[in-house]
């Protein structure tokens, strides 16, 4: 086999998403960028390929081009697939042409501006067979997916109780700068109805579905928007409900002043519970019913070993936000190795198409039920 | 001067609450119990009476006898205030009575279990100048005055967001032995309409009030009945606006299994942030606009001159519930003596019978807004 | 029986350790303050028991005075005790003079000045089989407890390491208030010959002993006097082997900037490990071959029954430094109850005047170690 | 300018160092692996080198064989240096060739067996001009690097104390496969005269130095060899001193069980001090004097631009091992581009060949000291 040839939509000079798509997808060895439209000028788009070393007739002025371009070339140097880390607004088109043409994807979330699109590129995944990774980056981390599985084997019983929150601040600490760092982050036609429901709203959605391994049947949610002249949410507080009448509660929001990106979960069942915090994110902290607090670590004591193969170092090392990224990367590049030398391959472990949709859904579920002063909504009927 | 003279209403022999208050009450050294009602006959009164080593003719069989014969002692004999600890539903007679013939009143939450009788006390209160303490013990703590003089003085700005949470375990935990603990606790009719609501959630309200400088105006509620055949709530996740038309969420639960005591509280203003949790009843996290965290201690660095007298050891040397709890004690202690000696007194700090109007309000706002799928509910208008 | 009938020594208004020692022995009703040698004259003694509510005529001018005059009181109303409390060069004396007058003795730590007077206090208590408790209060916590017990149970199997730490830093916080808060804290002669090591480092001493029931056989001593005209130490750093050959390090400071009451110890053995810190001081962290991390807590799962019985409320409930102090008062006021009834008792807890001549001989051979470059110096040869 | 080009001595399928050091150094796209001597027999190196993807022609079965084949190819397109990842009797040897033959030497710790071999080195540098990283990766942490400027930047006042340890409990945990692991650990011929003082000692010295900008003068070590048939130091207990006179003390083990990686430095200043532990490598506790603690975190509030610069990704996303190790090749990489474009370059931050000379010394001094039962030993003398 050989590495697999990566074009990136996006991530022009200076993006950040761009960067940690790059290092993520590289941490592995089994991925390389070989291509890109990574600004919406040929020029602007090779001059970050200069940056990255790479072939500047492989930068492109745009998807399209890419896409059509490196169609032409022979499998195996032509690029397996794209990854698009743009703004939300610019998913949906370039996701959709990539799986006509016959690319396999890899896209930011949230995945689509509205809930038609992200059906469309559902539908369309499963009529072409392509692959679609969607990176949910938080359930890459070890202790994330030692939760799961300790849910899954039923180490904790049946879940009784979730609470969850994603809390950042960002926005009320760099008020003043927060037009230049983001622009469409503010824009209802570039983000879509959701604001912080979006960027991390979906983030904490994917996150209480992965670990308890069921979906979120209704929801009621209190939006805040906090700011003068600000039109999509920042803030909110939701009640939930889930497939097995188990009652959740999340709070999201952008300017919680101080704090910098505190996702955390608990799950307690009849049997025990658990407890995770990104920002500790190398400690699980678990409750077995009639015994002390433990405290799980990757590659520690206890760990299930599909868990354990996920940490790249020993126990006692951190790895962190890059290292969980990577997961997906490696994850879906392990998927993909499979398909192309037509081999079969067990755990696969990274957020689909499926999960884009479930987001999307969740956002107007939320918006909804929030115009309608908190109303319960189904997020599956959207 | 002398030490106040206490009579107490409940707190038998193998009552948890009654040796709490005895201990909190004896601390400062300002207040000495003399009589009690402890039981509901005399031969238990008097054996409970015998371990206190109290003077057995002040043991009484009901807290009527107490306060008809107390009140023909002479003032510096007979008790100043009586301290109600028993079950719930045996709150509002001894309160009442003590009202009405001359005895200022210490009181355990929830206050009574109606609106109505809560009602009753408090108008009895306005009518005799009375003094009246609820025992709201978690705003005792020395970090909790620090957040709400923060709060009060405009350190973290206008309040945008609040999170609230109080979780305990044991219900979960001590299923079986569940009934020989606290019988009263699951049977409507001594506890009232509200189980954890009342237990636990009540707390949390007040809580909230008292750190904000806030009242609850609207209430949305998802209550859970964990187990078979259970009647009353023992988890809730709820939704609430407060005064200024800040947002918050709350979770109760006495189901989440593994969890010990954990009352959390977090203000999010416009200038920073402060968060609170009782088991870490030392440590005050704040976080102001563009600073790095800062930890509040007691007695420590930044700490107000109001809240510094609340220590009573240096810093670094943790004081704990009991401690919190005798500060309602002192504060009312300190309040009553000044009364008795027709003295002014400034700085009064301890929750009254107001409160306690509020949490019985709470609890019924919460249990109305429940039985309507979580519609809002105004807690005033109960 | 009655309450036990305390004499204080020292302690007079505005002392801090009085306030403790008043607190702290009430705690439990077990113990009354009567009478007192609070002052170095009758007037301020007098004043300070007006303030504590008590009879006049048992507030005394002296030790002395207090001890010949209450010993003509009939027992049940004479003190049982006295509780030492002043400055250490002014624990000798009327430890002595008490313990040959047929009073009990409860003292504050280091014992004495010097090792001869240390080991004089030891032979009278050996010689009058009166009761000797030492208020080392940090043993007094639950948790330290329950370290001792897992130790002796053979839990974490045989020691191989120990690390000890008391740091604080008021000295470099305070240094222009130091000489107003405790003016004999920097005078030999009213000291001894330690600094820190007397103040602070005799509690971690005693912490080292009490949770690996071994004594310390050897020390290395390299001690700094931070500051200019220093001449007593406020800093140290030591190697230290203990009975069974196990290795151990040990620092204290007082001028170590930002600590408030850094006291803190794990325990490394073949089966596992213990550690823990006062300032966290209701957790336990155990770590035991193979397993995940657990955290312990008081009145949690997996706690001894000798230990749980410490815990005055439910888990979850913080008891701090009072209560620890308190537990002292406790097991000692127990102890004395059982000797006044002739009856027999178990589980006695509380350091006695043994470790009283432990910690004066620690002090002495740290010292001269430090002096000899940090070499090897046995404490039980001083 | 393109990519540097890495040739890897060491780390063949299996080596957990060598993909540590193959995703380190690819994290941030300016270095490719291009060559690896990477076992001792030219199959093995090129099955190595296929799972990587490498060109078989440049994977060589010897460190000797590279060298020579590579020095024949020409500039850009053979290595421009070498990554030693081999056990530590394996150092010396391809590092002195690749100095001696215009190679730049990346070199994993503790550099060299003997002082000897290690003055050899720094020799050689001097000489030639070559660069010469060894991956002290601790150092590389964000936290770390804002420590030391704190302290370089005067923030903290002259250091008067200094606490340091590493503590990992592998080898009790694993006792039993401690042979198949590292065997090389435990064979004085392959490892040193040092066990634990050289695979983990020598970190926490060169943290120290790092941080505190100075060196350690002097120590005294009492070490432990836990174990039937131990030869070499697996704990250690050490004082040191300090250039400015400030003293310290370092506790290490590889016994203590149940710890992971737990290695932390404390330093105390006469305005503030700092604290840091590996395994909450985002946090940097500060107090300065009068204020509340105070918590830094990457790219947070607070944090010096130098060191803002190493962060990756925003705050509160954390950054691990593998980014902290990456950042010792980034600095290198980035001192290797400007030397070969004749450009300056400021702010170089990796750990040199004179750092290997420190750490070999420190590793003598104190095995000597040990044999002479602790007594004090100064480094630079041997």
């Amino acid at each position: 086999m050989r590495k697999l040839r990566m074009g990136m939509v996006g991530g022009g000079l200076g993006s950040f998403m761009g960067g940690v798509h790059r290092k993520a997808s590289a941490l592995d060895g089994m991925i390389e960028l070989v291509a890109g439209a990574f600004s919406s000028t040929v020029e602007k788009s090779k001059a970050t390929g200069r940056e990255l070393y790479l072939d500047e007739n492989r930068c492109y002025g745009s998807f399209e081009e890419m896409l059509l371009k490196e169609k032409e070339l022979p499998l195996g140097e032509r690029i397996d697939f794209i990854t698009i880390v743009t703004p939300n607004h610019l998913h949906f088109e370039p996701a959709k042409m990539a799986l006509e043409n016959g690319f396999h994807v890899v896209c930011d979330k949230p995945m689509t501006l509205t809930v038609d699109q992200a059906k469309v590129l559902q539908d369309l995944v499963k009529e072409t067979g392509l692959l679609f990774a969607l990176t949910h980056n938080y359930s890459g981390n070890a202790m994330v997916k030692q939760a799961r599985q300790m849910v899954v084997n039923g180490d904790i019983g049946d879940i009784i109780k979730v609470q969850a929150q994603y809390l950042q601040g960002w926005m009320a600490d760099e008020l003043d700068e927060q037009a230049s760092i983001k622009p469409w982050r503010a824009d209802p036609k570039k983000s879509g109805i959701g604001g912080s429901l979006a960027d991390i709203g979906t983030h904490a959605e994917q996150l209480v579905r992965y670990v308890t391994d069921m979906d979120i049947t209704e929801i009621a949610s209190d939006l805040g928007r906090i700011g003068e002249g600000r039109t999509l949410d920042n803030d909110g507080n939701l009640l939930f409900r889930m497939e097995n009448g188990a009652k959740g509660i999340l709070t999201i929001s952008q300017v919680a002043l101080g704090e910098e990106n505190d996702l955390a979960i608990r799950v307690y069942g009849t049997k025990g519970s658990i407890k995770w915090e990104q920002e500790n994110s190398t400690r699980l902290v678990v409750q077995f019913k009639g015994e002390p607090e433990k405290t799980f670590t990757p590659d520690g004591y206890g760990i299930y070993g599909n868990v354990r193969e996920v940490s790249r170092i020993p126990k006692g090392h951190p790895e962190g936000y890059l290292e969980a990224f990577a997961n997906i990367y490696k994850s879906f590049a392990t998927h993909l190795s499979a398909v192309l030398q037509n081999k079969e391959v067990e755990n696969l472990d990274y957020p689909t198409v499926n999960d884009g949709v479930k987001g999307v859904q969740f956002i107007y579920a939320a918006v909804d039920s929030d115009k309608n002063n908190a109303a319960w909504k189904k997020p599956s009927e959207f």
